[in-house]
């Protein structure tokens, strides 16, 4: 059984924080709605310990926020995919984000914008509404466009 | 100068997990929503280490989130009050609850309920939306109603 790490609180927010509290849970996390999906991508971008990554990736898929999917049998290698569980951590990153863009910001501007797909273009608001459109809308409708610089970053991670 | 958890993660989410990410951090910043402003009420409702609860306050007063105002001076003592910062956090609060309620449902239903205040009383959804009368809220519009059973809990843990 795992541990349970605010024992007594009988609140939804500690409930949450024991699943996806742990150091580096949010970001291996980030890294999947980006669309990185492999243990050694996931592994050079964050800088993170190895046996920390396989952790946390194991927790997550125990925890069905994650499900992994083979995609070499020799050596084997895993893909992993957000569930809808997963998924539906989205707002929990919005809203984080939008915290820290306006109180961390960075030199460059915004690491990432929200952008709402389907031809309309819209900024996506701190509730999940296109400034354009006025849809409320959902993980599956956005995308989210990164800063050169931030791209560049990320890019040179995934070479070396 | 504090470590950076997350150092070269040019992002959003990790800068403002760098601030409210460690252990507790989030419950502090709930109970000083939940109107629990002293030490002494926070230590007995989170059963955290005097040590970590104090550690935590000091961050983030460090960090502007919260601000303390003597309410006694011999003892020295001190109640804590969420900054613009801190209660621009809420959002967070309201995604992670949201979550916790979808995929960690208590036996006796939400631990607590969100509602409008101003005599409107409306429920408010997960994208900080009045469901009876459509305002966008903040957190000054909106009321927790706590469980009963919880607020006992509660009630108990505040009397010990």
């Amino acid at each position: 059984m795992l541990r349970r790490d605010y024992e007594g609180q009988h609140c939804s927010v500690a409930s949450a924080l024991e699943t996806i509290g742990e150091r580096w849970t949010m970001l291996v996390i980030r890294e999947v709605l980006q669309g990185r999906r492999k243990f050694a991508e996931m592994q050079r971008v964050l800088g993170v310990a190895r046996n920390v990554l396989a952790n946390r990736l194991q927790r997550l898929t125990d925890e069905g926020i994650l499900e992994r999917r083979i995609y070499s049998e020799r050596p084997e290698r895993y893909e992993y995919f957000l569930t809808q569980k997963g998924l539906d951590l989205w707002p929990v990153f919005v809203a984080l984000m939008h915290w820290g863009d306006t109180y961390m910001p960075q030199p460059g501007g915004p690491p990432v914008r929200l952008v709402h797909k389907d031809g309309c273009g819209g900024a996506i608001d701190d509730r999940r509404i296109c400034e354009r459109c006025g849809e409320h809308v959902t993980v599956r409708d956005v995308t989210g466009i990164l800063d050169p610089e931030v791209e560049r970053g990320i890019a040179e991670k995934l070479s070396t």
